[in-house]
């Protein structure tokens, strides 16, 4: 190689192909079960959702797409275009669509694994009336979240629900067009308590693997065990092609879903890192949906959503600016102070000018917070 | 002592004097925040839910009262006479009193420890009516869970905080009559989930001595860190008679309020254990209030009240059974092998013919689970 | 089926086909690494541990093999058959054998996921020669734990690894002959604090497919994060023929290799569970090694391990006496409570007497423990 | 307030009052359970670790004394002065003494909560010798850990053991002078694994009350439950005037004893944040002792704890850049999103210039790792 990239170019090449997708259902009123405290500012329609995301992809300039919940989002079938058009309206597009497995009161036992062939049958027919809507208004990927599980030990046969759910899974992946894929998910606890049919990223990528070829596995940073080493089982998904996504949010002990990067902003750099190491060896872009999902039920929603994409960014960044030849040199010979030296230097590294300058090239304002606020 | 009791006798003994509160809404709808699924037999009134709770206590014949959630179960001050006329139908009496201090919009940053006096002096209002009410139903029992916290570091003063909090229980405290005692529970985690104002026993206590001398801590068995030792802490709160009572319920993972003893029912046993190895030691009764707090969401609600009603006491009498001079003699001269037998024997004796016969000398059904189904 | 077995002839029919293989390291003193406390009763050569190991099996009547540690055990192959020969006076035989690739110094970064080539093949030397102990003395089990992992983010490319240990298995699986079997355990913490080369279920599954047809996953019941659901994997596994075995101890936080059941009995009865039911699905019996890996540290050796071995006679009989039939029942009509109460019964059903029965008509002490004492 | 003082300023004032005291056993091998692995340049003798320990002082101008313990430093009283003599030539103090109350045989059922008298007196002794050790030395602190616990349930008697530890601390509080303090630590697991005499904060504020007015309580930060929040725990050990101190490390799972700042930097920078708005309040200084402990076992000992000095040093300028006012106001007027990044301001501040200019000042090496390797 002749030249090296000047760090600011590394950064602004890699914050012109960042992009992250908000989702419809950050900018509505969520809560606990102890109750929700509303926001006056917070959108009920989804034409206010729609608008709201297009404001903050106005400011930030990297949140081309919002994901939408079908139940939540759409009555029907026809309303697919109408979506289409007002995201258009709002300057971005329709991203993922989520299909809803968990309201409907037939759930209670669950809903593609529910041990009642009725009930597997309408959330397959959900899931395949959502993977048609995804086609319609040209939305890549179906990203499936199931909450089912059983709460007491006895109640369930693990092993016949799996196989359901297997059934159902192969079942709307035959219904993908060439362009789609099927994200899936896992969690390993609520709201299912003692068993959740998809609960860590192994039965995920099994089931994966089962539905065919254009399923991948889905990673929400909030759904792991506390102590998990989440970037190893990202590099293991890189390594596999079987990482999908994620759904970024940030927790102290369980699915908080709280902004990205507010307890355990190293966390996040390191995913970030595990990427971009894998891309540098790969010498190409890895193909993965970065997307929020939070529910920050006490931050105005905007500006929550504003604060989250910048610390994204910025986190990014600080990744994209590790030093990786001098890592692997370190890591080659033993150098473990060097090399773990050299990974916090980009965690520590002062980006934000560098983003600033990124942000006033193309015209956004240098600090969107400020600028909302 | 001239004669040993036989553990027939040991365990009636036991049984006579073993109670436990039902919970008003424990017989309601209840779920997660990602929704409720309807039991059509679920109580929806007050008058229902009571009336439930006096059926289950026909069955069991150890279930004399029923707490009241404030909010949830009362209108105002005047209907406490209904409430008490209500429970006295229903063969039964107005248990532990639990004002509500997370629902209202006012509480979004908090509610004694709210940094808005004025938010502060509503939550003390409500505390204090719930003072009065539990005085006018005579009840003793006044049972404190507060939702406050922060979900963000930097966002609160953790210290301020509790400078209010205590001002707050100073007040309530001040406002008891001497039958009367305040129980103050804690919790590490959720709905405040960055950190909570009273997270741990330690805290609850340390408010507790602040509040007067008639606080007593509430232990909460789901209200705990993973892998903490809970049979420790009652042991110390008993040693400082600073235990109040319980909120019995069963967990995996977080605070999933899954019936009692349904995922770790040796937890439960130890627990009992110790109480009764405290009491042994006194030669006298701990004053403990034993309550339910579950949700238990997809169990039929009578139904699940009764199977952890049965299983409670199935789970004390077992406690009862353990042979304290053999376990002392084990532990006194490092025998851990043989203590710890002692100890299982206890918890794998079978009591069950022991309980049906107390049932049967009590007129109750023998088995109060098949009766009810 | 026109006769049921009696539930008498279904517990026997059971213990007569449980086997639990011993750990020659569980007779030798043990320690944490704040130190060892020593036992004067503890084994210190290979002789005493198979002694031992041989005068449990003498009592129980179920341990008919004790599993070696390469590096522990035995300075080279070619006392392979002195070890044989010892066994074979004990009235046992030699059972899995497990390299160790932990205590050379050479291992400082791992072992078959050393960047080091060299390491690499001296740790591949060392299994293979494990391989060729285990063919010599006609043991079926290679079994395969490795520390291997990092301290530090940054220090160690967790792909690269991967792909080492890959090499390493398939290396090792090669070489073994049609009737043995490669068991490759994970472990998520201790003693590589960042990461650990193999960390879950999910991981050793896909290294076991890639390794080979005989290669399996050995679960550690110590070996999970807090509140997972092991019984679920085991399910997951059995249903794929991943599973190998089990290495059983109990825990409270970590993996403190206390006594199987000491902790939390009822989860260990849920696994005996999941195993029983799959067998009656298939109608045959599953091919799983059972086997002790604690270390118990303060108790007595022998006395723990026979306690151990009854704990898991018994957790199994009770785990025989659910009423499967009952419970698919209860299953397939949404009976919460009633298939969680049926499972219960199971757990809290004394068995003793019937497997003290056993014991008599096999002329074995009725209570070994006692005996021992 | 006339002037405020620029950044510049704060940060070298915050510098030069920072003091952070290194453990003689950081420099020697230490290792797990599963082995030690030898770093040539490791100390072996107390010459060799104070040598070491000046060195690193010499370099990073922060870390004036060294922490010893006694078993592994010394063998006698008689070579207190020998020590000072030492550390005097390498130009720094002995720190805190900390007594070894788990390694001797007699301790396997516990030192000062044994239930045997002789071996609490054996562990009352060791403790006051190793006040005597302090008082001769010119150490104020003695520094209390204990392994004690029970590894069963049942085979302790959870408050006779309490009552046995009080005792002992209020006799060695005892014989404290005037300016000697009493730092009891406390850890929720290991190498007890069913329970620990001193499990939690509150546990070891109790017995520091009871032992005496110059009793604190010692911050370990590696003896948490995953997920607690340590910075609101450091919140109330400061504001009731019982913190002593801090044994600082990190770790992902358990007690990992990992270099401070290496798994998750955030919560070091909250700890510190959460000291200096305390100090901000009372306008004064906290009496708190920064220790270092770690066994960081694959690291070079003396490059490990440079990186870990400087870590600390940097973690702690961060906390001081906040911005208290702006976070104050924030906090008062409920602007959660301006109050957060206020605190991550802090954080993300790029001080390693300031400290560059501040260790030039001082006539230190600009960058003490780069000089030392």
């Amino acid at each position: 190689m002749i030249a090296e990239n000047t760090l600011e170019e590394r950064v602004a090449g890699a914050l012109d192909r960042f992009a992250i997708e908000l989702p419809s259902w950050g900018f509505a009123n969520t809560g606990t079960r102890f109750g929700k405290f509303f926001d006056p500012t917070a959108a009920s329609t989804i034409e206010e959702k729609i608008q709201d995301a297009g404001q903050v992809h106005k400011m930030v300039g990297c949140c081309p797409s919002v994901a939408v919940h079908v139940l939540w989002d759409l009555e029907d079938l026809n309303h697919a275009e109408e979506l289409v058009d007002l995201a258009s309206v709002a300057g971005i597009q329709i991203g993922s669509v989520n299909p809803n497995l968990f309201q409907n009161q037939c759930y209670k036992y669950g809903s593609l694994a529910n041990p009642d062939p009725e009930v597997r049958r309408h959330a397959l027919n959900h899931c395949l009336e959502s993977v048609e809507l995804a086609q319609r208004i040209g939305s890549r990927d179906v990203s499936l979240w199931l909450a089912d599980g059983s709460n007491y030990p006895g109640t369930a046969n693990i092993r016949h629900r799996r196989d359901w759910l297997r059934e159902g899974l192969c079942a709307i992946h035959e219904h993908l067009n060439a362009e789609q894929r099927l994200l899936i998910e896992y969690k390993p606890f609520e709201p299912a308590f003692y068993h959740t049919d998809i609960a860590d990223w192994g039965m995920a990528l099994l089931l994966s693997r089962d539905a065919g070829p254009r399923a991948r596995v889905l990673v929400d940073t909030g759904h792991h065990y506390s102590g998990q080493n989440i970037e190893q089982i990202v590099a293991w998904l890189l390594q596999d092609q079987m990482l999908g996504g994620f759904h970024f949010n940030d927790r102290r002990f369980a699915d908080d879903d709280l902004t990205l990067g507010s307890i355990d902003p190293y966390q996040v750099f390191r995913i970030f890192h595990e990427i971009l190491l894998y891309e540098r060896e790969i010498t190409g872009e890895a193909d993965i949906a970065f997307m929020i999902d939070q529910s920050h039920n006490l931050k105005p929603k905007v500006e929550a959503m504003v604060q989250t994409v910048i610390t994204a960014q910025e986190l990014f960044a600080k990744a994209v600016s590790v030093n990786h030849d001098q890592l692997v040199s370190c890591q080659n010979r033993g150098d473990l102070v060097g090399a773990e030296e050299c990974l916090k230097q980009g965690f520590y590294r002062d980006v934000a000018p560098l983003i600033k300058e990124w942000r006033a090239a193309r015209s956004l304002p240098p600090d969107p917070l400020l600028f909302l606020r």
